[in-house]
């Protein structure tokens, strides 16, 4: 057969190539590579040469520029982790907003292997000036608002930066990064949006002022209705609901409600159903303490009888956010995690 | 690199399959088969020897049983034709309706051989009771409003079942039909939606009576608000918008606005653009005179000063059928043809 019984990859734009995972009908606890969202701000860089060495400067006591190899044999960081696009659900937002229209599958978990940049910036030393770690990918070009190139650069809080867990990442389920998701080199930030996880690392700066690129300062901004305008950072709570599909039709019966649910802050502690948006019950949670970058599976047994039924689903975590029945709607339409709802009949 | 540059199909279900076409981002005239939509109401059916034979009875002089190398060995007929689902772009109908939740993808276009019907149905002669030709496909199942398995089949008046580019299709884009799109026989009903155009074809039947199966009387029927139920046949005057993407920014200057528009009753006479919803200019089609199943390119020059405006895009065929403002609404959801809308932001 010419193609299997498979789902692949669903494209929202070609230049640059931006594609979602088909996220309702994975099972996977290891997205495979090929399955992992694409967000991209530009078209891919070429890998050169160069692209193997990673100088380390500015606010740091000696610049050192580490070679593709060096990185490789520190002492490895591993864990599974999810990633989401900060854009993710945006086609949901009402009023709309302007931007890339993702629906739910701007999200992707693998095995991720790297270093700790804590280690390479313990071999540059730090300055005490030093107030952020600046990061520049390899991809640039033309944004709408401007007409010079400009590279993708983000920076973290040093705070954030030092935490054992971001890493300088090369592998991703036991394999080098694909081209596509940042070969050779990677910034990995769990427990943030996308954005900050920087693919194709040029350089690293230490810097000793507030970066104010246009993908920090001006993109990946939450702007409010009626509040000040505010950073976009860590993952909010959020979930889907991956069976049933929204308006399915389904026989009379046992059903069994499932989906995934994740935080950047904190464990998932509840996961709770309601056919109503008033009353609601936990659904079971199938946890997995080990892996705190991870999302959550969870289930709910339904015995279903004839009629038409909205479903709706939301989360909580650790640190006690819970999903909002309407979502926070901002200008660019970032950080959308209203309850999931699926409207099903049955007959 | 382990994919391309490319779109895939979109997966609405995967039991059944259901996937539709990346049909924003194909410029092509023939839809390749690894792209063409895929809509099934069961799993696939397995291909025995017996699939190769093709038995018609009933009302006729003569039943006849034809070999597949009897089929490929008549004269054929050959034409490029596009088949469009009945539910294509349910999921904007507005109040929403259940069934598999297809954007715009469920169309596809490519180049169908086979012989006609009505080359076969000359072989059998038909008596002067003959008021039907029913059509069975291999594929069978349990639907939800029934325990009983059922076969998937449609039946055509006789006056579509004789019009000689009604054909049984053997061939797609100068190959044989994939396993996935009715190998290795399928009905094709140029005009009519997809539905109409049964796969795995397993026998013909010439019958005297108005055919009542659940895909002829209970789905792919029109359940309007405040009329009577009427059958869903011929494909809709309708079109698309390929570019500018909705939701998109975009960079002030020149844009082509593009996409195609079609009809399953004449020719496409008219693309018309509008920003407003009231004032209309004629786009440029790109007319294929030979070609009557086809979809019509169409462009529309357009110099974007800064702004968000709403672009509309209404065809009109030469029946004088133009698409509606707002779509037929009807309970199942078929024959969406509302004008299609892009929203933009110029920057």
């Amino acid at each position: 057969m010419d193609d299997l019984n498979k789902p692949f990859l669903i494209t929202k734009s070609l230049y640059p190539e931006n594609q979602e995972t088909p996220i309702k009908f994975l099972p996977h606890h290891l997205i495979p590579t090929n399955y992992h969202f694409k967000r991209n701000h530009f078209n891919y860089p070429k890998i050169l040469t160069q692209n193997f060495l990673l100088p380390i400067s500015g606010e740091v006591v000696k610049s050192v520029t580490f070679y593709f190899n060096q990185i490789i044999n520190f002492p490895a960081t591993t864990f599974t982790g999810l990633l989401e696009c900060a854009g993710n659900n945006r086609s949901k937002f009402d009023p709309k907003t302007f931007g890339e229209q993702w629906e739910e599958g701007a999200i992707s978990q693998g095995r991720w292997r790297g270093v700790s940049l804590s280690k390479l910036l313990s071999q540059t030393g730090l300055t005490t000036d030093a107030k952020e770690v600046l990061f520049e990918g390899y991809d640039f070009g033309k944004r709408e608002d401007s007409d010079n190139y400009v590279p993708f650069a983000r920076s973290l809080p040093l705070k954030i930066a030092l935490h054992p867990d971001t890493i300088i990442a090369y592998e991703y389920n036991d394999k080098l990064l694909s081209i596509k998701h940042g070969f050779p080199l990677r910034l990995i930030v769990p427990g943030w949006y996308g954005m900050a996880s920087v693919k194709w690392l040029k350089k690293i700066t230490v810097i000793n002022y507030p970066f104010t690129g246009p993908f920090q300062a001006i993109d990946y901004v939450y702007y409010p209705k009626d509040i000040e305008p505010f950073p976009v950072t860590t993952t909010n709570v959020n979930s889907i609901i991956q069976y049933p599909l929204n308006y399915s039709i389904l026989d009379a019966g046992n059903h069994t409600i499932e989906g995934i649910a994740w935080s950047g802050e904190g464990d998932i502690t509840t996961v709770e159903i309601s056919f109503d948006g008033l009353h609601w019950s936990n659904a079971v949670l199938l946890k997995n303490t080990t892996e705190p970058y991870t999302w959550t599976k969870w289930k709910y047994q339904w015995n279903a009888l004839e009629g038409e039924y909205t479903i709706f689903c939301r989360a909580t975590d650790s640190k006690g956010r819970r999903q909002p029945m309407n979502a926070f709607w901002n200008k660019k339409g970032y950080g959308y995690n209203a309850t999931p709802k699926a409207h099903v009949k049955i007959t």
